[in-house]
């Protein structure tokens, strides 16, 4: 199904070349004032226009690493309920983004192949049919629709003071922020791609939040964050470098947000929650392509057609705003009970 | 809410020092034979009587680092319900183990105190009560009801060709699986509890199990993983390990399936699905608690009976037996659909 | 949660003053060619362009008692995702109809008032906010979303042969079809409103739909009809009025299916499944309105702009088409399982 | 699945002749004093043995129409877990009633036959097994676990000011309460059975229970209503009588409690909510056997095994505590979201 949340139910719909692509946000209390200035800034971020490792970038700049398509394709949101005059009706949101940059003719030569690292064959073998152009549904096109409805379930959130701040901490070995777009943009030269660490950070978030035994805060946070495209892994707290620390250097160490991640028993413990996600790189970069894909495409198709600087380096870099959209709608969902 | 599925339905009952836990599996199919030796053997590996990590052990040996207690404790299952003649009638299934190692009074100075590194102050203030005998329903005593459920569901699963093979592949910097015991050993002598990595490999999975979007397979596994006691992380494929490698290594590289985790897209792709998940060291260990508890407890308690020799110095060791049990009831459920 | 089904999903968003009505559809198998013209037969159906008490009307002509609302107001559907090419993908259908007939102004007076028999005053009250245009949420035109993803689930039904038949069976206390459409008209000649009893008979079905205990088929179905605007009851088999019957003379009748509703303990029994829902009348009715509301309107509104043919005489009538689409809703969610 | 509700979850198992019935509550708030007496008397009534229809009867005495068996079997309650010294921990509620009653030869005939009426054939089409004696999960025994569970729910809304109010309001076309037990007693000796209509008044409810669209508060009561074995219909308000009465005698009628029954638009508005529910005659009745299955039957065994006095001559009496129970389990999970 394509719904996330239980009293905070979020539902997205929409191929990345279909008419739309767009949502269903139910549980919203009415009342509520929308700042849709917040929705385009989050948007911005997603789409590289806001730069995330390097905040010296000035607005409109792009980010190293990012595909100029993510630039091109359209996100003007159209709200076509839940919404009155600005403020929310406590009745379900329904909002579009039509799609724009509708290149059908650069997949056209999908639909007899399948792309390695891509869902291509599993969504074919599953359903008979697919969506090819453009990977569909398993395009990253639709992480568009989690990002307004996480950025209205973030306002919520900000209303009960609870803050979420995402960003990138390693790129490759690379862990130094400061070095993040000269590393992305040689990668990028050499055609190829690199993966990603996001930190995810909740302050504010009040004792309680969670239950014991299945839907433990962190349960709830792994699910969502492990549904976005790339993500290969999800810790909290010591997470896996924990595995080298005995129990008394654990328990005895001064930061202990650190090492509990602000959950206990599956319970938020008051202090910031500290989640971590890993982005692999994409498979969409030439140095594979050439590799894996060596003679020419049937039809006289050329390969520019297929690859060249249509797809993100770092996909870790626009992720920032999904860990972010997706934290607020979980969180939103675990507090509206 | 205690319950996880949606087609295959598993809800958990039971505080540790109650009179039982238990559980009910809803969504079995009738007409299936269940073998009880299967279901015995599980809870053996989960209480250490059957030895993880080193298999040369001898059945009712026990393995290093396991506490007493989870020997001691009771866990003949009793079957209430769904189950006639050994055959499933397609009723939902009820079960209970009566709780037999009541030792409460060593628990009795956690009615006015907190330990680090567990659940107690976050139960206390989400529910303004507690069963503080043991951690109530935050002890692991509960995952006993897990096992049960999860071994009914992987005997389901063989029938459909789905095999789950989970093991120790890591305790602290170690990683040679037969040096774990004496790593081990020397932990525990040291009054100290060291973290492990456990990792669980699936074989036999159809393709296309797990939906695009939220629903994906890694979704589930990692909520479900995440709900263990003590899991910190989890990751599939490449995982955290993989933002060292470039894209052309990644997907140009020999082996798919451990890059790939035998998923795409969310959907499981016909090859192996491997993931992993990294356990903390337990908090309660001699030397955290000689050292966060100095004093004499009130009412002349002895520290020994807070500590000694009670709780497992690596428990990662049984919660080999608690991966493979959620694996399976993640798996059954998705396939039930 | 304006959601309804669990493996066959319906989400309904949308108010009738807003910018458009409309819905998701997930869980739709791929590879199915839908027939918008059978949506829009029953979209015609709804809006009372189809006459359902008298077949002999030709198309186009009107059923008496239909407010002409109902034809002015817009009912083209534009699929938003979920299809290619006329056939479906396996992802979510979203669908919207954009609002044409805001006649907002009509509806001024409403900002200040509380009408009977409707729901103005518990939204007012749930919320602390509302779209007093038309009902917004409450009212009837919401019911489009649910004709277009019922016919969707019928088309689907067919393919398994499972065929819903649903028909008006009395107005008011007249039971003859043939004289309901000349009954209805006197009552709206009269300046009144009538109820109605809608039946319904699902042939096809196969045997072991529902489930024992809670998801009856029974309480499926009525849970659905219930939520119809205007449904006071729901009965299936002999119903309330077997309570005349004694043990005897109902189980040695000659016609078990009237008896049974072809349910046995909650499961369909492979015979007819027969049910019947009560509608009230509306009470947006002249005569209501003259005593209800008698002084004259606030800012010199005239009360023609409030009742003048705006309203249905007998709802009952174009909820024939919703209760089919309810019930193929229902059955097509049980049958996903 | 075998549960009800989403924030306040009730899931039932085990068969009529297994080892034991119960349930799990979940959702259930902690720190709240179980008064068991209550349940105590909740059982009595569903069991005949306090008298519903006419309260002059002394304790313990019995109500005509019910079956001897029903005050034979047990019903001793044994809570599992989620209690400690009386008063609620916020975790689940196990509680387990042992079977006593297991006359199974009783029921060896229908190891190879079907009775009219009943659930034999539609559960062995769809699970191919089932457990013959005494009907298995299609008992009415699995009520008196939602009795159980529905008077916990009952104490939980009380201490909120609701009320729940039940009894029969009609048996057969009896519908003078006085003469209620005289008519029951009659059918009785004529070997004979008759149905009934149970009412159910709520008071105390807040303005504001039930969503609008699908989550009615009508729909949820329908749903739990039509789950209680030998329902045929829900009502609620006017109801089928109010298809008589034209709009301008319906909403300018004194009684709009009567009309509306409490609910507006799907929401509760304040006033007393008004349900009733018809029941259906059971089939087990001598007269019915007698012409169903005349032959003697094999191995001898008498026709008496079969039938004599065993069964209610009117299950409608005993309904009434299952109808409150289900209705206490509804409203508390619609207030606990």
């Amino acid at each position: 199904m394509n719904t996330l949340g239980k009293n905070f139910v979020f539902t997205s719909f929409g191929e990345s070349h279909g008419r739309a692509i767009g949502g269903v946000l139910d549980g919203v209390p009415a009342g509520i004032r929308i700042d849709m200035d917040l929705i385009r800034e989050a948007l911005d971020k997603r789409a590289g226009r806001k730069p995330t490792p390097n905040p010296s970038l000035k607005g409109g700049e792009q980010v190293q690493g990012v595909s100029p398509r993510a630039l091109r394709e359209g996100d003007e949101v159209e709200w076509l309920s839940g919404v009155l005059d600005g403020v929310t009706l406590g009745t379900p949101i329904a909002f579009i983004i039509r799609n724009k940059d509708a290149r059908s003719e650069d997949y056209e030569w999908l639909k007899h192949s399948y792309r390695i690292g891509h869902a291509d064959r599993t969504y074919q073998e599953k359903y008979g049919i697919r969506d090819h152009r453009g990977g569909g549904r398993a395009s990253a096109r639709e992480t568009a629709s989690r990002v307004v409805a996480g950025s209205v379930a973030q306002q919520l959130l900000k209303e009960k003071g609870v803050e979420i701040q995402t960003k990138l901490v390693q790129v490759g070995e690379e862990k130094n922020p400061e070095r993040f777009n000269e590393y992305i943009a040689a990668i990028q030269r050499d055609g190829d791609s690199i993966g990603g660490i996001v930190e995810c950070v909740i302050t504010g978030l009040p004792v309680g939040v969670g239950e014991p035994i299945f839907d433990k805060l962190q349960s709830h946070l792994a699910f969502a964050m492990m549904s976005i495209n790339g993500c290969k892994g999800f810790e909290y707290g010591s997470g896996f470098e924990g595995v080298n620390l005995k129990g008394s250097e654990m328990y005895l160490s001064e930061n202990q947000t650190l090492i509990s991640g602000g959950i206990a028993g599956g319970i938020s413990d008051g202090t910031p929650v500290v989640f971590r996600c890993v982005f692999k790189p994409t498979a969409s970069n030439r140095k594979t392509f050439e590799k894996a894909y060596p003679h020419p495409l049937p039809e006289g198709k050329g390969e520019d057609k297929r690859i060249v600087g249509r797809h993100d380096a770092c996909i870790a870099v626009r992720a920032v705003a999904v860990v972010e959209a997706m934290a607020a709608l979980v969180l939103q969902n675990l507090l509206s009970k």
